[in-house]
């Protein structure tokens, strides 16, 4: 299939049929490579592709008001189910009018599934189990995985919740984002081939099974297919053909990426020409500028990511220039911004010494500056990658 | 003296003198009570009397930056050279052209000597030395006080600082602060009177070394005496007779306000009426809004403590109808402001059962936002203060 010469006709509202709520033009598919530039039109406003998603775990940017992050002009933010449903619980949320109006964001949400924390309870997070050599954590929290879904005990007070497709879907529905995501099981990269594959079919049913649940009750939501299969080749054509054939309104693609960073290009270079064109995709996890650069080229539409938010708070800010370690002993007497070529908030009103110096005096107000500046260095990254890709420059 | 009837000039410019980079006004002194409205005329601009001072201890008031402090009308911050001498030291700040420019803050400042610190040291904090009944709680980090000053070991790298009245002068020359302290010792509650009156004869010999320090280079700052004698009310006559005879540009009270608040009332209802009534005074320490009420009827111009921002981060909210316990779960499911009669941002766009979330989740952003509406409703409450004097209501 040429991508380049497809045409994609973006829908045309009429007395008789409005607009749909959610809808995915393509603007502009770059002559050097898969990249594009599209519109991800949704009940709260556009989403400019490609573009950096925020992580707003418990309902916030850490450190960020959502007052805040409106300016900073995020235009999609990331909240996470399983931490939403024991904090504050999905029905204070949906009690409040839904999470729009329960943080006060005026534009799109995006929610996962919950599976994704619930096996990081089973298998230990991404980042230990790679390290683990398979060794299964194993975590009292999680008591039963079945067909059916999984058995964990809260964190916050002990109680058994079941988290199934279903009840995902209906947490989902009471958060009320955007885009919603299927209930999907995550398999460690430590894992026989056989078992992966037979993760990868009880993900597909799952995943069915989600999206049945969400098209009894749409709620102005969409729903992005999660593609599964590992660094398996076949298993990923597998899970792209499969769900690429069901009603899906957009892509996004989970499981292990790989242990490296080459592992997971080499994955989207053999996946990515086996999505569907007209629809968005979502890459999980993913928020290094190197991974973004290499997979805005590959065709990514969207990347979520906590890594600018934890690298402030660790002191590493972004800049045209290259990260600069806010807390390195040369940027005591630094008394210039950190980019002079950035236009934040703290660049015009803070320099790199004082920053330094909260830093070291551990104020919370250090996390929020450097915060502040890293998020308004992705959105501008990402405005620049829109830039690059309608001049056929990348 | 009659101090309703005594008519205090403002100084008035004209080529030949134009006016000085710091005096008081006295806008209207109550019919009702000693309460006065003012104003305090700085290099930085006015500061309303009666009003409230944050405490910035780190060059930052904790979760909130300058702008949005400017933002809020804080028109007086208090910062603690005792820390900024530590971290990130004096020659840092004043390679960055003094605390304004390097914390970017455009509204004045005042800095105290780094005495209170430097005897907390030594007697543990004044709320763990009021428990302690008189046992001294000794700290290895005070090597010696004698007459010069104390000797003590900086807590981040060992070296040894001395600090007399005129290193604590000349560092907060480096500072710049508008308004600056004079060394004192600060003597424990629980003290022998004997010492006590020895103790406030070698504070007064260092508020006269700091003032003769302070003179010889006045940097377009101004300097507040401070009065001791803890709640001895002869020591107080004794010390406001002798610190008001030196030419001083306010004065602050300081040393044990005593053990309850209605020792404080009582001692500064003897003390008030000693002070010069044409320069501005400060209370040190106190914020608590009982303690505020009462000391604005006592005549007292400003207050600085850290209790709005600290009873922030513990979810303790103020409002019109009395404080709010964010963290109770009666606050779960409040979808309405803290305060419905509150013009700050946070109340325009937050409800209590988000802060409720964000604080049992121990997110910054509930710090940061319960600290803006805390320091917001500070400078309405004062105002409302100013108004009511101006009115002979209180």
């Amino acid at each position: 299939m040429n991508i380049e010469k497809q045409t994609i006709i973006p829908p045309i509202a009429s007395q008789d049929s409005p607009l749909p709520y959610f809808y995915y033009e393509v603007i502009h598919t770059s002559k050097k490579s898969r990249a594009r530039v599209g519109r991800i039109h949704t009940p709260h406003g556009i989403i400019d592709t490609p573009n950096f998603v925020g992580v707003g775990t418990n309902a916030t940017l850490k450190s960020l008001d959502s007052v805040m992050v409106d300016n900073l002009g995020l235009q999609l933010m990331f909240c996470n189910t399983y931490h939403l449903m024991l904090q504050p619980g999905t029905a204070v949320i949906q009690a409040a009018g839904g999470l729009h109006k329960f943080m006060n964001r005026s534009m799109p949400i995006i929610t996962d599934s919950g599976g994704f924390q619930v096996f990081s309870l089973a298998y230990g997070t991404v980042k230990d189990e790679l390290k683990s050599s398979g060794k299964k954590i194993g975590n009292s929290a999680v008591l039963k995985i079945n067909e059916d879904g999984v058995l964990f005990r809260s964190y916050r007070d002990g109680s058994p919740i079941l988290l199934t497709p279903e009840t995902s879907i209906a947490a989902q529905k009471a958060l009320g984002a955007d885009i919603i995501i299927p209930f999907d099981e995550l398999p460690p990269y430590h894992i026989d081939p056989y078992k992966l594959e037979a993760s990868l079919h009880r993900t597909h049913r799952w995943e069915k099974r989600s999206l049945d649940a969400h098209i009894q009750n749409k709620n102005n939501q969409a729903m992005y297919a999660v593609i599964h299969g590992g660094i398996d080749p076949q298993l990923r054509s597998l899970s792209a053909s499969y769900l690429s054939k069901l009603p899906f309104d957009g892509f996004a693609i989970g499981g292990s990426l790989g242990k490296t960073k080459e592992q997971m290009i080499a994955m989207l270079t053999s996946l990515m020409p086996q999505l569907p064109v007209d629809k968005p995709n979502h890459l999980l996890g993913i928020g290094d500028l190197y991974s973004i650069e290499a997979s805005v080229k590959l065709g990514i539409d969207t990347f979520d990511s906590s890594h600018p938010t934890r690298c402030a708070r660790h002191g590493l800010v972004f800049s045209s220039k290259g990260s600069v370690k806010i807390g390195n002993t040369m940027h005591k007497l630094n008394f210039g911004p950190i980019d002079e070529k950035c236009t934040c908030m703290v660049c015009q009103n803070y320099t790199v010494a004082y920053l330094h110096h909260l830093l070291k005096a551990k104020e919370m107000t250090g996390y929020t500056l450097a915060s502040i500046h890293n998020i308004h260095f992705m959105v501008q990254l990402m405005a620049a990658y829109r830039t690059a890709i309608l001049n056929d420059d990348i």
